[in-house]
């Protein structure tokens, strides 16, 4: 079954494995005339790159883009563009030991069950790798909707249980300063500095933690469509198409089951520029499931990494019970989420860049033109 | 932009207003030679009905559905099935008084920016009457699971802060005949005393609360698809599309946030049927986007009811401070949630109807046929 | 499979048989601000209906169309438009006779074959009743097209041998003038004559005749996309996908295929309004998959109807030997490309709005904004 | 618009221009577990490569194909296969000669009108190169068709008004034997010889051919969908989407317009097998739009090719008059139709392939299984 694209008018289609000649993505659907340089692309893997710090995996992966279509003159012709990461650093002689393990928390299970055939080098089309596509999708995405002034970020807002204080999110530009100068993607520094002390402990258990990440964005009014394709569910399918993603909440979210009407109700008021606006935002920025012009705000849970170093009960594919137990050279992420904060990034930008171009079919068009 | 339709195989577009002549539902590729009835979804619409109790609205809809096409001897042919459900207590007098005011927590603010034209008479498409089309449709899923054993079921997880005792999601039947057996679809006996009390109150006080609605299934191992179409991604998207929804979260959800690796993997097993299974199920019943036989089990969480007899401040049309306050003879929930149940479950069955029909398209087929 | 739907932004996806309560659409994408009644629908649905002269058939179906949704004070809203069409006419005793044969020139074996089951009292989604529903979701394209000046048409080219005098296609509406004025829809009196008095005999016969349609449009340079999506090729989608269609082919055609290299080329040249355009228009309309600006011009070839009076060899479901004839009541057209006008038409008409909303997303958008 | 993928279970997504680095597909929905490697693909691209004689253009592309993705241990796992051709030949500087020239019959006018930039070098997607792509991804169809006894076939029908003469279209062996040992993929020896002395005159006047190619295939029955799937739209749809392509016929075609029901009408019959046929096969291998088991059969016409070295009278961009002239070094096919032919055997390979996957959703599932 065609499972591989996602967007309706921005669309993407990416493959790729961690352990065949590489990984890329088609963006189908992107105007022309837009400015684009493999350099665009680079610099948005490189936030995803791990090995930047101890909080990361230790991978030097390095990746850089070779677009291979849909450019002519450094601008975007309205062709599709084809982007390739060749693979660089994959080394699959430590799977080997466990290539016969079911590996709990892991898709070879459910792979094996439903395909027949699993690449246990690396985890096929279930590795986190995959997500280096969406990187430099978004990356497109992301210059695209600069154009139009919509900005996205994503940032740590919990892991281990530490927290981060509530930033202001009418500051984007702040929080992102904030954010990228962190090791951890973590915009409060205090509660960074506690998070970075949780994973190092962690580390030493040969244990993993999860975590919550926000996404933030800036858009204009009248974004996404009812029914089905409302914004906060096209962004719910996005962040749950992600490896290790449990749960999606916008604006109050799960928060907003023990509130009542009267408090939870955006009042509508004018800004000072005399535009609609709404005086509180639990509604994180869309009402019928079209941006209200609010910030858009939601938030992603995350497991903990699932592949540890700690030893771990299972089968092995004869049904026989066995360990498991990730190979001491082996690479992780003590906290798969950090790792994910590009990621999130891209795959809200992806989203959007679907709603703008979406909405260029205005469905007042008529009323508006004639 | 086409965004009335959900499901690549086994898919429905769904039209209709409130105030309309009537809303509904067509299906598109549901297999031939499924035994159907007015009777199945009439039986599915009556669980949405309002009025049954007085914790949910006093409207006296009596939906009854007419089935205007793809059936032949009683039996569907592998045409479209289209359903209409014909609209009867639609009184939108009522509306006359709050036609130019910007109601918080609605859609008519962001239709009106995106559209310029709002059916202020009860809301367009942004109504929750839109949600019968999908009882409708998802009672003609169930049929077809039902043919593979597979079932799903809703029930009310939380109202107010009051949180049921969870259930053994094992033993869906007894969780449904608890269910279907209180006034407010909540399982738990105790739990349902004490937020039926609160409900009385809120409504008291002209207010409305929120709620967190459970979602569960028995599935066999293999449905769903690697990538975007993860099985959790497509229950994201179709319950983020519901009306009043704010989150969506799968086994652990965001308490997998505060849990380790360690704890959170569950162990490959093997069960008394001699199949793989797992020891635990914070996965909530997939891994890497495919089912792996263990309950499929979600969280949704739903804001309180925004249309509430309280005044609320607010602007009009001409931008202009008002007070919004529900006219006293209107009709309203104190808690959708309750509400909603039926229809989760209508949006459960079309996500799995569709993986189940994708699915047949054997990823394995040449592994298995030759 | 879902197969019942045709477009990507402007989407409609129908349904209904002739011998069950009716037939409809629903029209998924249409911008908001367009005026539209049941009137402009049933407008077009009597170009449609038989029995209007000897040389269609004789039922008097009087279809008249229903709008379920999507209007508020006679606009659209946005929100899906949804149009059914109630059967009448539906006589299926005289189909008893017939029901356990395979039909020559008919759906019946393919379709038992494949679903197993098979409505035989109108031939379920084979019947060309299906084709209003078409027409009627054309009646609201041609609506929002002539918002933006875009116009089609379509004309009996050539029927049993006897071909029109070719009109000039600049003229869209004089020949639209002529086609309405004929009670065959063609726009060469002298042809006209002669193919009906053809059909006279050929009925007489108890047989039946093949024909040619002509399409033809008036459209803006720049609808259309390239590979996949070129123009031609959703054109020649749409018209096969009519029943009774064996081929299509724009501009030159089959002839191209005698031509020369520089007497096909069109050559570009300036017209009196300084716009480029070309000298000649074998290209009939396009270039590369994209409107030129010249007429869209096309053929669509129709085979005789299959359902006659004259006995034919057959077998019957048993597999036996036996003969073929249908009921001396039983109506039928001599001729379905005649009543296929209008069909052709509708069709046109949604390729063109959907070409048109999707060119709606500026594929120079960022050129001509920034 | 998104519009560079074809078809909805086994889609492809094209990109590459032929003067970047290269062209490539990405194929997402072959099912696990086919065996494949890069060998199959290059022979196809092979049959396509010109230069191998004076009736093509002389270029020497040698065109290979690196799969990056998809496939683990020899076989495909059910991920998305990437394939990509690297350009190896591309010389542009002989276009800057006529870069600023609108081409006659070429695409260059409505790309630059619809997009505001074109790809002078080599016409961008509206290059023939792009059709490599579908060479490569119909080489992987061919496999997974062969799999189930489904070959299809392409060859010369006619060139330059010289036709075959009509072969057994039950025989496809032999008639593959015959095409594959011509160089010019004409199955009919004599006319063969014919066509290419027609051919090498029309080169010597600067000059080029059209033809008609045939496309024939066997299948079993029941593929394709009622309506808007119909296996004759899907064709239509897949050839006309080819560059050059101007019209599409099945069976009877447009020869179905000058007969008479009772000799259209293919009789039903029980063959040597015992299995339900048709006596004669004017519908040319469907019924309804679903295949009936006989032969499909259908032909595409193609304009001869565009860019010729006769002087042609145009316009500049500046729209002033001016002579277009293919430079003398430039590489011309005398008739794009010759190279079509693998093409066409591609495009077919990728609708069956299609409506293969499609039809494991059998819409008699029920009936079947239980």
């Amino acid at each position: 079954m065609a499972s591989n694209f996602f967007g309706q008018i921005f669309r993407i289609t990416t493959f790729g494995e961690s352990h065949g000649p590489g990984i890329g993505v088609i963006i189908d659907g992107c105007p022309a005339g837009l400015s684009l340089s493999e350099q665009d692309i680079n610099e948005q893997l490189a936030f995803r790159a791990p090995g930047k710090t101890i909080y990361t995996s230790p991978r030097q992966e390095q990746d850089t883009a070779e677009i291979l279509s849909g450019l002519f003159d450094g601008k975007t012709t309205g062709a599709p563009i084809a982007i390739f990461i060749r693979n660089k650093d994959a080394d699959s002689t430590q799977y080997e030991a466990i290539k016969d393990l079911y590996r709990p928390g892991h898709a070879n299970f459910t792979y094996l069950e439903k395909y027949g055939i699993f690449d246990y080098r690396g985890g096929g089309r279930a590795s986190a790798r995959e997500t280096a596509a969406r990187v430099a999708a978004g990356a497109v995405a992301k210059k695209l909707l600069a154009r139009f002034n919509i900005e996205c970020l994503s940032f740590v807002f919990e892991i281990g249980g530490i927290c981060i204080q509530m930033p202001d999110l009418s500051n984007l530009h702040a929080i992102r300063e904030k954010t990228h100068s962190s090791p951890i993607f973590c915009p409060d520094a205090t509660a960074a500095e506690k998070i970075m002390e949780k994973i190092g402990q962690t580390q030493q258990e040969n244990d993993s933690l999860g975590g919550i990440l926000a996404g933030l964005a800036h858009v204009p009014v009248g974004l996404g469509d009812p029914v089905y394709c409302k914004l906060e569910a096209m962004l719910a399918c996005a962040m749950l198409s992600l490896p290790a993603t449990k749960g999606f909440e916008i604006g109050s979210g799960f928060a907003a089951a023990r509130m009542k009407g009267s408090e939870h109700n955006d009042a509508f008021e004018i800004d000072r520029q005399g535009r609609v606006h709404t005086a509180t935002n639990f509604a994180g920025g869309t009402l019928g499931g079209i941006s209200t012009g609010s910030p858009l705000f939601f938030k992603v849970a995350f497991k903990p990494t699932s592949s540890i170093k700690k030893p771990q009960a299972t089968l092995n594919l004869q049904k026989e019970k066995a360990t498991f137990q990730l190979p001491e050279t082996a690479r992780h992420d003590p906290c798969v989420a950090i790792r994910a904060v590009p990621i999130i990034e891209a795959m809200t930008a992806l989203v959007l860049a679907d709603a703008l171009l979406m909405g260029q079919i205005e469905q007042s068009l008529l009323t508006k033109k004639h």
